[in-house]
């Protein structure tokens, strides 16, 4: 039983859910929420908050891989992009240090793999992952469903690349 | 005597320059380098060696704080900006765990320190730089020069600021 954890990168509220793959299944979703970050506080300190408390998380959840989603080319908003690019680098860091593997994925390969779709809205994704996974409500707020189905997305590849 | 580290991050060369405050006169470099990463690693990888090696840095130089350039609201190339703050991240990451202050100044008021006008190419910043510590070669690659400048700048600014 492999774990993998999704991480969804941001400097205000980084969501992240844990799956364990159960062979040729759907995977078993055993955890998920956020880490929020002060946004009054500097950009050091809210990394600073983020690395702690992510380590906390590798730790306890002991994850064999983590999966994010690629970086696009274009972004609407470059300056957010720059930022959540700082909380995507003290992820990715945080688990090299580690030693997991990580897998990039596609924004639109993610949203295919749990909306049948390569284009949906954040309802969408959060009313497809309540579908899933059988939830009573669906993920709050969107960053969780965000991770939960980057996580979906890796766990479904590998069930793909290994019948 | 106040230890000043600058630090131009790049997920390819991140460049630094360790200067010493000498009360009102011009300050003392100390030590200048960069951080090469492999170009052809996974950019995990590469964030991983970074970190190791400025965790390495701090431990042996030993600042009091450390001063990067402020993010711009427009880059030329949005994704390597991206990739920029990825490097950024773990290196203002690394700073906090440390409970080192961070300066973030603004890139025209940098240039104007060292070279007297807010618009400067990477060569003038070279020259300048050279100049002002009488090094007998302009620095290299260039992102030693600017991270050397980066800490001129915020070591001026102390200075102007406790007379």
């Amino acid at each position: 039983m492999s774990r993998i954890l999704g991480v969804d990168p941001g400097l205000r509220c980084t969501g992240y859910g844990l799956l364990a793959e159960m062979g040729s299944g759907i995977p078993r979703l055993l955890e998920a929420g956020v880490i929020r970050l002060d946004a009054a506080a500097s950009v050091e300190s809210r990394l600073r908050t983020l690395g702690d408390e992510l380590e906390g998380l590798l730790g306890k959840a002991a994850p064999d891989r983590v999966a994010v989603e690629k970086l696009y080319a274009h972004y609407r908003h470059p300056r957010t992009a720059i930022l959540m690019g700082h909380a995507r680098g003290v992820i990715l860091f945080c688990a090299a240090r580690r030693g997991l593997a990580v897998q990039h994925l596609p924004s639109t390969e993610v949203k295919k793999a749990v909306t049948g779709k390569g284009h949906a809205s954040k309802g969408q994704i959060q009313s497809a992952v309540a579908a899933h996974f059988n939830l009573a409500e669906p993920p709050e707020p969107p960053d969780v469903a965000d991770a939960i189905a980057v996580a979906f997305c890796a766990a479904a590849r590998s069930a793909w690349a290994e019948p």
